[in-house]
């Protein structure tokens, strides 16, 4: 039995990044016959930064408040509501103080709570850039859910809004800290089987009205709600920025859902490297959420890629296919704690703001296309920020 | 111990399709714990039919003439090669009379040899027209393989000679004659997961040179050798005719292989009912040949699909996963035998010429969008077996 | 979004089990594309039962500790441990009270501490009785790891000085209360695929030295080890006890791991319905944690089936393969929530001490046999709690 | 494409074993996207073995007569059946000389024939041994149906009528000489992932009355019928002969079936090695046919392992699980082509007779183990072919 209590200190002596520790001991991931030859904890806990969350939805009761539970460095301390009596058993269930339960009337008074290190915008779409340039401006860094804003112009002023306000601004890619498509990224970088050639993706879901994802007013529709995964991900998988884009829309008639926004979208992304990116975004099928990278000597890939929890990883070379198997983590946990080590150490998020303006500017490209009937550009990011081509 | 001989009479009074009955003798398809209630064999043999083979490739070869073993209606009784020492050898093997090898020269004297009832071109894309044609004129029935040819006017061509000679023409779409394949057909007609939303669908692998589908002289490139696989499967699938497409292509300067065709193309389709389909065809890349179909309530796709042997039927509703398993049947026999049912029946054969001249024109707006960076609409053939729009 | 709380409520007003309930709100199972109707958080937190972790190993660092973050009913308040370095920095690491970390010499005074309710037994296997016994003559509820103990003779006392003193005593079966088993334990009461015929498992792994389980002072060794899933798995599926048992063991000479104990164990029961059971128990061999159930119409199963997460439930019929997926649950939080569930109750825990008395009879049939070289009854228990038959 | 003749003329110079060239002739294996280098024909066919077919049960019917379209050494040239009619259609479908279709009273007539080579034996279990020793005395050689025969006397008679008539004996193990299974051999003997330490198998059927597997008088029952597949799996995957067996079977008493034999068997065997070994026979639940391998550092096996078609072979490394794809081929007409040319060399086949007696003396322990209810030696056979020890 491991009695060995110097694994984090090693680690830490070792200049291991401290987020890699700090997932190692906040997750049991060691598989059950592996036997760690170090005590699997830490010393004392991590001292643990503040969130406070705006928006009570789905996605925040259901996963984001009980993703806290095994965070090592955050800890819920206040939450933002428009609906005082769901935000009162949201706090007492949590063990938040009541007096940090905030409205939407008085959201900047955040800027008095100490204990707020870190505001974790989790509202509808059209509400995300106002939301986190007041936090900002009251001196808190955001964690933003993703799709980042509604325009490329609200994603400039966020970010130009962190960079007033000496805040960070990260977004809430939740994949780019799992193991799974960490696994892929890697493999992305390394290319063990040769360049890649081609990518696929698709993401659908069979969305239930009323939902606000329904909607134009509140920058709804399949694209910016379940498309990004495909488009983040083939930015991630190669590493590049895509220069052109293809799309094309369906919108039924007979379907009430569907009055404002289309249901399906498929797309097409060219890389500068001659990768072609091919994909779909769906609001009216069953779930399927994959890609596949073709390489010169396999493909591989997530299927399910962009689900929560039971990812897999398939791999096929000629005369075998694989299923690699990576311990599991909780998401919203990973990234959370990752937003915590770097503000900690004052350093930039992976996925900071303009890993949202890029895909804003690829779904705006998308877009246009839909709209063009044509090939249309992508514009660029230049090194001041600015968009540099394009549209 | 099954001794009733009564079951091909039986399927015979039914009127069941003597295919089905032919085929389900030819080939030995019950699972190992199945006991057939009838004697597994017919009465006395079919009489069969008799094929010339044109062109002795690595396809013919390989795939072709071993296929004849397990007909119960097709055998081979000539060849047509520009090697005579090879095609000597060929005949020998399988005991043709050596006096029925033909070369291009000679190949119109087919028309005096009464035992070919059938050729089958099996030659480089760009001389799938020709000799067709002069096949169909030398009074034979005539089985082409695909891509059918290299222009629509080809295509057309092809189809008039046909019409003129009294002879069926059919294109060698071996997919439709085998299980998985025939199964997917029957759940696109039906839905039994609510409609269809989108497909999406790869066709790629690594080719090697030297290799006369890297020419542009012979009709080769990934759309047509390939991608036809993706662009057929999406029309059998949904039973529709698309009406608009979309595609990007990619060539390499430093490689080789690619100085004349694309090693790489993605393309979007979209279809009457409002399905989008998006596939890709590759030549770089290891062999992925799979597609997905996204419907209301489930998805299910063949990976592999378009295999000789091997295919997987899997199917995805909300809390299971399912491979479904079918019996497995030799692609080329069912083919040949369905032809050779339908010409004793004077019937045309279910992928006509027609199939092949759709599929044709799907191509052509594919490179048509390729060239002119706009989505592009997609000629339709009218009753008359004219194109009538697009272009 | 959700914005309705009573689902809590309507759960307690339909009088469904506080388990069921407490469960689902512990742990995010939703699918992500699941919206749940109802605010997926219950009311004010549960009190939670206080818990004393005996044994820092392996198991209670890696796995039991993090599940009490995933707990609403139950937290750790103690620990008892022979290294107090190591105990303190575990405390500090849980924010669990200094003085609340005992050692073996003052393991009695538990008796003296309200604040712990129950006591949770991670000791080696021949440690067992005597700290479950003491542990129930304080007075506190048990919780004891499997297998229950390394006699007979031992269950029967334990399960003595659970009645002697009026307390709750568990056996940590934490399979029985995870979905993926829980899902098998119900076919095996309902029978969707026919009765059952026999039963195939395997529980294997490489165990590497210096480790206790190697050792036959500390009862060590694979089948009550690694072989009591099998047994209880047969058990649980079928939900009969076996009368009669076969096993054959090997110990091989040259590694110097298996001077105690042998390194595989291969096994047969008999039940009273006809249900044959084959398994197997290593110690030298890569992990295999697999069970089979075959039925008249269909054969199902879990592999792996053992593992804290990731199991998977297959399923064959005739011309079909299916996975089924359920949410997956934290293994031990299941279990520690159940036995805190049940003592407020003042219940009976699923897995009581019988449970593992029951194990402990067939594995002594086992070894008996192993010794024999012939098939041995197995003993019974009566309504009293006596062994009436065998051995 | 590939003009080059030479593969058959290479290979034969390479000395590579003709069985090996004539299968990759015989059967198209080639991946879809494998070129081969060479023209994957040979020159001139075989001269073709002879074979008479005796028993035109199910088994001869659907497998065994379409499996000579495939071959290149073997035809069919006589039937033998106790049924005249149909063996008169058999013969007409198949091509045979009405002349030689022979009853069971004029069976010896055989010996006049010589066109017929080889005798297939493809009748009940308890008729094996009679007229396997009736052919062989009639000069011609024998393969023979698994199981073997009823008794170990019977086995060693057929031994030696091979011997004494100077002709081979091969019993009809196709699993010998398909890929899977041969590949799985091969793993035996190489140990790419360490030592074995045990193996388990499972063979169930649901198996319907009437049949001659029902009843004892025809040798029928789980354990001769399908238990001898892991049995024979058990002894070609280690290379070892067993040493020791237990047995528990169970015969229900309310099905019909299940009159004189039982319907479930669960055995285990001892290796030299220390291999120990757990399987099942069953005749009343759903297809399970499969075999697991527990080595040291991975566990692989099939799944399905026994079925004609689409075997499977899975491999589970600790964080991988793969799937080995290997082209597939007719079990029978390897089998035949085998011993074809192992007579042609003068060799004895891969499987002969003591093949078949082995595994009749592990079955002869395994049911004096059920009836005895202790564990049995299995006994030996001596150099000389007598049986050494045991029983």
């Amino acid at each position: 039995m491991a009695d060995d209590l110097t694994r984090r200190g090693f680690l830490k002596q070792a200049g291991q990044s401290a987020l890699a520790a700090g997932v190692a001991a906040a997750v049991p991931l060691a598989p059950p016959d592996k036997q760690p030859e170090h005590l699997p904890i830490q010393g004392p806990p991590q001292k643990k930064l503040g969130f406070a969350i705006v928006g009570l939805g789905e996605l925040a009761l259901s996963e984001i408040m009980p993703a806290f539970a095994l965070s090592e460095r955050c800890r819920p301390v206040a939450l933002v509501s428009g609906h005082p009596d769901k935000a009162r058993k949201v706090a007492e269930h949590y063990g938040i103080d009541p007096r940090f339960i905030y409205g939407y009337d008085n959201y900047d008074d955040l800027r008095n709570n100490p204990q707020v290190d870190v505001v974790y915008v989790v509202l509808p779409n059209h509400m995300h850039a106002e939301y986190t340039i007041r936090a900002l401006r009251a001196g808190k860094h955001v964690l933003c859910e993703k799709p980042m804003a509604a325009t490329v112009k609200e994603c400039q002023d966020m970010i130009a809004a962190a960079k007033g306000a000496d805040r960070r601004l990260m977004i809430a890619y939740r994949l780019h800290y799992e193991p799974y498509n960490q696994r892929v990224i890697e493999m992305g970088r390394t290319h063990p089987y040769g360049p890649i050639r081609m990518i696929s993706a698709d993401n659908t879901q069979d969305v239930q009205a009323p939902n606000i994802r329904l909607s134009l007013a509140t920058a709804g529709g399949p694209l910016g709600d379940v498309g990004v995964y495909c488009i983040n991900a083939f930015r991630y998988i190669t590493g590049e920025e895509p220069t052109e884009a293809t799309g094309v829309a369906f919108r039924p008639d007979d379907d009430p859902r569907f009055r404002e926004v289309p249901d399906r979208i498929v797309f097409t992304l060219r890389f500068p490297s001659g990768v072609l990116a091919h994909g779909s975004a769906g609001f009216s099928s069953a779930s399927s959420r994959n890609y596949r990278v073709f390489c010169k000597d396999a493909w591989y890939g997530l299927d399910p890629a962009f689900d929560y929890t039971g990812l897999r990883l398939h791999l096929k070379e000629k005369y075998k296919r694989e299923e690699v198997q990576l311990p599991e983590a909780n998401h919203f946990t990973r990234e959370m704690d990752h937003f915590a080590e770097r503000i900690e150490r004052n350093k930039e998020p992976a996925t900071a703001g303009e890993e949202g303006l890029r895909d804003t500017l690829v779904m705006a490209a998308i877009n246009r296309s839909i709209a063009d009937g044509r090939a249309v550009k992508i514009a660029d990011v230049g090194p001041d920020g600015s968009i540099v081509t394009g549209l």
